[in-house]
């Protein structure tokens, strides 16, 4: 298998992701590179985390998946190698990985430290290009996954907030903000697809949210709680902006009742 | 063939467009599949019909082409798939299409409604992974036209302006501004081609734009209006940004006399 | 080889970079084209010119690298074709590659002239589409270099600022801006990585940059200088903006003592 993903904070501006690209063509050139995203906030390793736990499941079984956001790239911070499955990630160790494979058993885990698949001498800020990007290439030529370096027994977890049920209802919190203003929380999707269940996610004295189908259950410029994409209840404004309308942010709580 | 273009207001900060991506090569490995562009702002249908317009006839005759603006997700909008000679393109029903196929005989249009060509279980909010991804990957594969779903007669136009002759001149507006604030209008480019033509666009009260061949025709920092390349007349500043220095907006009207 | 790179100031919001690669694909259906960056400032020769040189080494050998930043389109500026090596660049002729070029050999070049290679009439704004894409393509086809159109002798230069040694110490200054907010200088790298040396990067009355290996070697917040993954000193904030904090602008003169 030949598909590469990539999820990093690079931004679409500068050459770096055309690097990370050249390198992977360089040494494989029959590799489909696909984008999931660059503009990940600089350094925000939560929200990368979220994006690729999000949608790493819609690639093909046996994908290699890169994910770079590295505020930690060149001291002593581990890049790593995990195997689930037949898929492979390959990210710095500091919990990028830990969403996508919450759910997940990890068969493998390896430190990259083996200088023969790296693109050449080791730059301090730029391991995406000179680590990450060529030792995927070379998996996906055939390299083997143990000789990319010694095996590791666990990797970095992030803190990441479950939703607690007390007896006003079920508490929890806004996880990510989307492009068009809907609000993601950590409240499961199906929780309120029961038929003739009438919910309602209150985001402190901010504003409430009724749970329904979807956006145009409700009236333009009305909010509504629709359950996501991504499995997650999400808060929305039919044709607006929620985020901008009710200024929602990141942990915000929220409560379904 | 398994040419597959994409168009959306999707952005590029989120994983929607990987998800597509992943769903597309999930079901074809093999296709090639093209960003138009992910940044047509939120719910605008007009910018998204006009850009793949634009230009969807410079891709090979026999591509795939995806197209989603859909506020409607979700509701009781159609999805639908179009065929107009070897191209065939998939968008919700709300107009996107109307003015790619305004001069195009159409063969059929089909109504996607066959699950056995989506990714799994509809979400509420997301038919571009479950319904237009693999339906196209489907049809690059090479199934079959009519098993999409039941056939439609029609499909929903877009009021589109046209331009007006008047006495005083040519009546149109602007349809498009584009990055570099250059202002589209619908003022067709070839009608100012003739030679020694001395030909001069009104926006309102705010400005003047002689016609000429191309932007350096006048010195830096002037207005000119030039024939564009996707076939209108546009309003430009020779090394500037003709939309911010004159306030132009979509909708203003202009008068080529 | 079918690899085509694609540079230029077109953006993400319309459909420009979309017509360029179906205009490529269209002659070229095997074709890979890679997205270097399109996202360059509107009109800003320099920042392409830099992104160009900064990367394209990354790529095969045999790669076509297209670059358009392309203020005089439709004026007399030549657009052109140079070959090195095994690689070739198209761009229009306003400097854009003489940074990628600096220190290497060309074999030929070439002015763009025969319209046989072109996609169809010439627009007066869009000669990415019209020209230098289907160029491209063809030559990734094997179309002789030599047919592209007379041969030129030189190709124009842009002004590139060399650091100066002076007493105090070395002059140079910031040539880039990228997303992190990290000022590239053009200072060499490498001048600076031998052990026990101290060194410090002044900006004006701005700030200064102790040298380090990387941005965690100070605390978080803090100002450093590292060798940068293009070769030049760069000056960065640990965790944080270097440009935004220190007001940081291109050309800002620079001393390392």
């Amino acid at each position: 298998m030949r598909l590469i993903t990539l999820t990093t904070d690079f931004g679409y501006g500068d050459w770096f992701v055309g690097a990370m690209k050249g390198v992977i063509l360089s040494i494989e050139p029959r590799a489909t590179v696909v984008d999931i995203t660059h503009a990940i906030p600089p350094g925000d390793v939560s929200a990368a985390a979220f994006a690729l736990a999000a949608c790493w499941r819609w690639f093909p079984p046996n994908a290699i998946h890169i994910a770079v956001v590295d505020p930690g790239v060149g001291s002593s911070r581990k890049a790593i190698a995990i195997r689930s499955g037949a898929t492979t990630f390959l990210a710095p160790d500091n919990g990028l990985l830990s969403l996508a494979l919450a759910d997940c058993k990890t068969s493998a885990i390896r430190s990259l430290e083996n200088p023969r698949f790296f693109s050449g001498p080791l730059s301090h800020t730029f391991h995406a290009r000179d680590v990450f990007a060529p030792c995927a290439a070379h998996l996906s030529r055939g390299a083997s996954f143990s000789k990319l370096g010694p095996a590791l027994r666990d990797f970095h977890q992030l803190h990441w907030p479950e939703p607690q049920q007390r007896r006003e209802g079920l508490d929890g919190e806004i996880i990510y903000l989307d492009r068009f203003g809907n609000a993601i929380t950590n409240l499961p999707g199906d929780l309120v697809s029961k038929p003739g269940k009438v919910a309602r996610v209150v985001v402190g004295r901010k504003a409430s949210f009724p749970v329904r189908e979807f956006y145009q259950s409700v009236p333009a410029g009305r909010a509504v709680a629709v359950p996501g994409s991504s499995g997650f209840l999400e808060l929305a404004v039919n044709g607006g902006n929620a985020s901008t309308k009710y200024r929602l942010r990141v942990g915000d709580k929220v409560t379904l009742c």
